[in-house]
């Protein structure tokens, strides 16, 4: 089903084929709000299973694993890790920041009507180690990676997506029977959504401003600023 | 210009645009060969970070952070580097296995007129530390989603991006004065390239196969195999 979606190596990409991979890349939202309770068909989540599992994997390892929690008193039980860290995390803030901070919504987790946890196994001799011996964290980063392409296939099918990274992960591993020799990579909720935001919710709420691209780059060396703000003209 | 190829928020993506967006999922490769001498543009690598810093981030953190290594000499010392820890990665290997590894090509470091480091500042209070008390990794999760965006658009734009993980991080951190604090997440060659694979090269050199999706997938709890493969047909 996948498969017939994807056109054949052709040569090059369209203008209107480019214009909606940057659209997308564009539009990704992190969603904590709105969640429809109708929950998804097997067949689109394979669909977007699937596009995960075509990212980049350290020496073709692909260590990632997805578990789809859709069981309520699970829902209800994460919800209430997340209540505890967040209580903790509040704590860390004073004054005006801390009641920012109470104003936000981070997390859709009793409305989203399913989960899915991402883990990375760094146990798996799937691609027999071939490059992770000098660096050993690509096997989580592939799993980001994953995670990327799930979220903008998510977003093309109108699915929403919100990486929930407040909870205390041996309490998610715990809770689900990770063996502790897994990473929890993320937790994330997914779900039918009312809409997206035209921007992030954290910048929208003035929590936060989008860096300048030139400040971000640098030439041949970290300490040497790039004069990239001269490209963007 | 990147702006200018974007629409705004319409409803809804296109049969055509959902295709193009699985396309690129499915045609984006891990490039060794083949990269030309021309340099990249300025312009067109400006879209290609820009389509990276509108990956997710933990608590708008923006924490990726950049180096295009155009320099040749450091480009060399790169390669050095890389050829060291592939003398050691070799050696691990005994038999069959080993000589299977020899005959891999495993970066295009040489080739490529530019490289471009991507480091992890976790030390930045932008997004003022919310969401990673709990989860401190996710800061540099949120970069490999940066580079994920990258490739996907570099893929679109006909450009090869390669990851190369077998040199020594502390090494190149070195070398390129990034400070001890900093996370040295990916070296990626980048640039023109003379073609794509059709499938990954560690797949088609008979290294490792892609496992199927219904392995990878649990049902609420880790130890609980999906019914997966029923959704597929």
């Amino acid at each position: 089903m996948v498969e017939s979606m994807v056109n054949r190596m052709r040569h090059g990409y369209s203008d209107a084929e480019k214009a909606a991979i940057y659209r997308v890349i564009y539009e990704r939202r992190d969603v904590r709000t709105g969640y429809l309770p109708r929950p998804l068909e097997d067949a689109i989540l394979y669909r977007l299973l699937a596009a995960a599992h075509r990212a980049p994997s350290v020496g073709f390892m692909q260590p990632w694993r997805f578990i789809i929690v859709r069981d309520v008193s699970l829902r209800t039980a994460v919800h209430s890790i997340f209540l505890r860290a967040n209580a903790e995390a509040a704590a860390a803030y004073v004054g005006e920041r801390r009641a920012s901070y109470g104003r936000l919504r981070l997390e859709g987790l009793l409305d989203a009507p399913q989960h899915l946890c991402v883990v990375c196994d760094p146990t798996s001799d799937r691609g027999h180690g071939l490059g992770r011996g000098s660096m050993p964290a690509t096997a989580a980063y592939s799993v980001a990676c994953a995670i990327q392409n799930l979220w903008l296939a998510a977003r093309a099918e109108e699915i929403g997506v919100g990486w929930v990274s407040i909870l205390d992960p041996a309490a998610i591993k715990e809770l689900l029977r990770i063996p502790s020799e897994m990473e929890l990579v993320a937790y994330l909720c997914i779900g039918y959504v009312e809409g997206f935001s035209t921007a992030p919710d954290l910048e929208r709420a003035g929590w936060e401003e989008r860096a300048e691209i030139a400040s971000l780059v640098r030439d041949n060396y970290f300490d040497q600023a790039s004069q990239f703000d001269e490209a963007r003209r």
